[in-house]
C-alpha cells in the first residue's frame, strides 16, 4: 500500500493527480440508510474550490462530483461508495518551466529520490488539489455523524499570518472568503491579504476545528487513540506543521492546578485535555 | 472497512454494483516505471467479458476501462492508479421480478439480513461482475511481474461437470470459448453444454492455475503464507467452493515417502507440497 | 509486518519459535466482560498437546498457559489479552544433524532463500507448534462466541489416508486420540497407523469442521467473505493442502437443480453453497 | 483490533496494564542479521525508568526485559519477536481509595463508559507505563536504523513549565536526570521542581526529537507521509497534547520567502519544512 487509504471502519481510498484526468475516492464502510445525494457533497466541495475569491488559487475548476456506486434508491446500501471529479483546468502547459527545477517547501524532490519518476505538472499528486478527495469523503462521514449521533464538526480561521482572529459566531465563517468567525475583522484581512501579494510573499494561518456532541469512548485506546488519529489526518494535510489538542501547547506551562479538566455531575468545567 | 479492498503492498479497492453507474478500481503500490495503457488493461477484461459465446451470460457490455490517475508519459509513477468501466447493459427491469425473492446460492437474503437494504438488480454489489475489476487489478499485476520477474501466471479449464480435461499446450486455452486446453475436447465440450442448458440446467467446474518463475520466498511465513492469500483471494470469488495447492486432497491418501517434495541439486523433484 | 497477526476486529499477534523460549501470543479485540481464566485456555490446549498418544510426536510440553494482560477480577476488560507457553522439551541437538540440510515439505529452505539465516531447531518459526498459540486465540474467540451466540464450532476425523470414516456422534470424537467421530472404527485406525509407522511411512488426513448457530451475514462483502477468510486461516496451517466449503470440490459435477441451497420457510434445503 | 498495534512493515503490537502479571510487546518485521541482545533494550529502559530521581514517579520497578523469540545465536531471524517485562510493584491497594472516582486527565472515566468495566489499579491499561513497550520497540528499530543506515535519533528537554532551555550539546543529555542539553541550567531546573512540588503542584514541558541522515523519501505519500505518522506516534502517547514539524506553528507567522526551504547544490538552507 502507498498511502493512499486511511481509516479502518470508515475508509477512505483516493487516487488523482493535478493535470491528469481525473481525481476519484472510495468510502468503504459507510453504514446502510443514510439518505445521499451527490448535492451533499457538491456543497461542501464548493467551499474549497479554488478561483473563489482573489485571495486564493486562481485555477478555475468547478469540482464537480458524481457518486458511482453504493447508493440505491437515494440511500447507502452498505456497499463502498465510488465517486468521481473530472479535472477540467489542465493547463500542464504552465508548468512546463518547472519540469526540471524543485520548488521549496513541495514534494517534487521527495518523489523524484523517491520513485525516480515524478508527474511534474502541479505538483502531480502531491497537489493539495488530493484535499477535494478529503471534503468528498468528510461530507458523507459528517452527514452521518450528524444524523444518526446529533455529532457536529466545523472549523473556522484563527489567525492568518500576525492576525490573531477571535471567534464571535459561527454564522460569520460562511459568510467571507476567510471563514473569519468575526466580521469585523475581515476588512483587515484583506487589506494584510492584499498588501501581502502585492510584495510577493505569503504566509502561514491556524485554523480551529471544534467537534460538539462527541460520545464518550470514541477511538480505541493506546496507538489507536483519537486525537492520534486526527493528528494523523492533519498533518498529511499537505503544508500543515502543527497540531494541537485541548489546551496544546499551553499546557506546558499551565500547572496541573489549572490544566485539570475537573469532572463534575455538570460534567468537565475544561476542556484542557481534548 | 467493508471488504473492498486486497492485498497489503500491492493493495486493490473495488466499488461498483451489477447496475448501477460503474465499476471503478484503485490499485496502490504499483511500482513505478511500469510501461502500461488501458490497451493492457482491455485485452484482460475482454477475455472476461460477457456475451462472447452462446454458453455464457448474455448480457452485452463492452467492459471499456478508462485509466484516471498513476500513469504519466506512458509510465506508472508509483501513485495509485484509478480506472473505470462504465456499465451499459443496465436492464434492471429485468429483475424487477425477483425483487421480492432471494435466488439460492446468491447473496441477497444475506445482504438483506446484514444491511437492511439491498440492491436487487443483478445481484448488486454480490454480481460476478465484480471480477472484472480483479482481472483490470490483475492484468497491471501480471504485466510487472512477467516484466519484472518473468512470472508468467495462466489458468485452463480442468473439468466441466463430468468432464474431465486433459493439459495438452497453452496455444489451444485461448482459441475456445472454454478456455480448454485440449482442442480435440472442444466440440463435445460444446454437446455437453448444450444438451445441459436445453435441460434447464447448469454444472460447477475446475479451474488450473499455473504460476511459473515464481522466486523463493514470496509471501510472508505463519498467517501471511503467499498459499493463504492464494485461497482467500480465489475462496472470495463468487461460487468458487473449494480451493487446492500442489497435489491438495489428493495428499490425503498419498504416503509422505510419495508426497514429499525432494529437493535435489536439479531443483523440486515434484510440485506436491505446492 | 511480517505475517504473525490474523483478523481485524478480533485480532491474534503470535511469537515463538520451536526450541526458543516460548511462544506466546496477543488478542486484541475480545469484547469486555468475558469470564475467563487460564483453565479455558488450557483444556484446549490439552487437546491439542503433543506426547498424549503413540500415533503423534513424542515431544514432552505441558504446554501450560500464563495469562498476562486483559482480565481484572476474572473478566476480560476489553484490553489486550497476552499470554505465554513456555518451551520445556528444548532438546535442539536433536536437529544437529539437520542444520545442513533441508527437509522436503517444510520451509526450511524457503526461510534460507528469504531471509538469508534460519533456526534450524525443530523448524523454528515454521514448526507446526506455532499452532498452540492458534488454539489458545481460538479458545477465548469459542468462549465469547458460545457465550454470546450460541455458536458452537466442532471439527473431528473424516479421513485417514485410504480410511473413509462416517461421522457417529460429537461424543466419541472426545474419547480417542484420532479425533474420529465413529467409536466402532478406532481399532481399525490404530491398525492403520501401527502398519503405517511401522513401514516407515506417513499419509495425509482429512478433516471437517462445523459451525452451528451462526448468525445470517457474519463477514464482509467481496474480498472480505468469511468463507474467504476461513479458507486463508486453513491454508496456513502448516501441512494443509485444500480447503472445501459447502459441497466443496463435489459441486463440480452437481447440477445447478441439485446444487442449489433452496430457501423455503423452514429455512435452507441444504448446505452446498456452504 | 483495539488499538493495541502500530506500524505496517515494522509493526509493535503491546499489552499490559498498570498492576497487572507483566507488560509485553511483539515486533514483527524486524529485518533479519540485526545483532541484538537484551542488554540493548535494557539501557533504554534504565532511561525510561521509574523512581531514578526524587523529580519523577516514585515507583519502584527494575523493568527488566526478557527476550523471547526471533534470535538465533545472537542475531535477528526475521520472525517476530517477543519481549517482556514483569511487573513487580503491584501495590494495588495504593489504589483502592480511587476504584470509585475518576481522575482528570486519565482515561478511567473513557474506559468506564467504553466498556462497562476498568481496572482502577493504576490506570490500567490507560497508565503511561505502557511506554515502556514503545521505549523496547523503539530501542530495536534505533539499533537498526543506526547500524543501516547511519540514522540516528535523539531527544533532549527544551521547556519544562516556564523554563525555556537551550540546546547546548548532546553530551549533557544524559547526565542529568531532566535530560537537560545545558548542564548550566540544571541547578535551576531542580529548584524549580522543588518548590513546584512542594506547593503539591506539577506543569508540563516541551521536547524535542531530532533525527539525522534521513535518506530522502522515506514514509509514503498523501495519508501515509512521514510526518502523519510521527504526530499519531507522538500524539498517543498519554499526555501529549501538541505536535510540530519544523518551524511547527511559528510557520503561522513566516513569511513564505523565510519560510521556504531553499534547496541547493549544498543541500536544503533550512528545515522549516521539517
Amino acid at each position: 500500500m502507498s498511502g493512499n487509504s486511511f481509516g479502518t471502519l470508515y475508509c477512505v481510498t483516493s487516487f488523482g493527480e493535478s493535470h491528469g484526468p481525473a481525481y476519484g475516492g472510495v468510502v468503504d464502510g459507510c453504514p446502510p440508510g443514510l439518505a445521499l445525494n451527490s448535492e451533499d457533497i457538491q456543497k461542501e466541495l464548493n467551499r474549497r474550490k479554488p478561483g473563489s475569491s482573489r485571495h486564493v488559487t486562481q485555477r478555475r475548476e468547478t469540482d464537480t462530483v458524481e457518486i458511482l456506486s453504493g447508493i440505491y434508491e437515494g440511500k447507502t446500501t452498505g456497499t463502498a461508495i465510488g465517486f468521481l471529479i473530472r479535472n477540467e483546468d489542465q493547463r500542464s502547459k504552465d508548468y512546463a518551466a518547472i519540469a526540471d527545477t524543485f520548488r521549496p517547501g513541495h514534494a517534487d524532490y521527495t518523489y523524484w529520490q523517491k520513485y525516480g519518476i515524478r508527474d511534474p505538472r502541479g505538483g502531480g499528486r502531491a497537489s493539495a488539489r488530493e484535499t477535494a478527495i478529503r471534503v468528498a469523503a468528510g461530507a458523507i462521514a459528517k452527514k452521518w455523524l450528524r444524523e444518526r449521533y446529533g455529532v457536529v464538526v466545523r472549523g473556522y480561521l484563527s489567525q492568518l499570518g500576525s492576525q490573531e482572529i477571535d471567534f464571535k459566531d459561527w454564522k460569520s465563517v460562511d459568510e467571507n472568503p476567510f471563514f473569519c468567525p468575526d466580521a469585523s475583522a475581515v476588512a483587515e484581512l484583506e487589506q494584510f491579504m492584499d498588501a501581502l501579494r502585492e510584495s510577493g510573499d505569503s504566509c502561514g494561518a491556524r485554523v480551529n476545528v471544534v467537534a460538539e456532541n462527541v460520545p464518550v469512548g470514541w477511538g480505541e485506546p493506546v496507538y489507536g487513540r483519537l486525537d492520534a488519529d486526527i493528528a494523523a489526518a492533519m498533518m498529511s494535510i499537505n503544508a500543515v506543521k502543527g497540531v494541537e489538542i485541548g489546551a496544546g501547547f499551553a499546557s506546558i506551562t499551565q500547572r496541573g492546578s489549572e490544566h485539570g479538566d475537573e469532572l463534575t455531575p455538570e460534567g468537565f468545567l475544561s476542556n484542557n485535555a481534548g
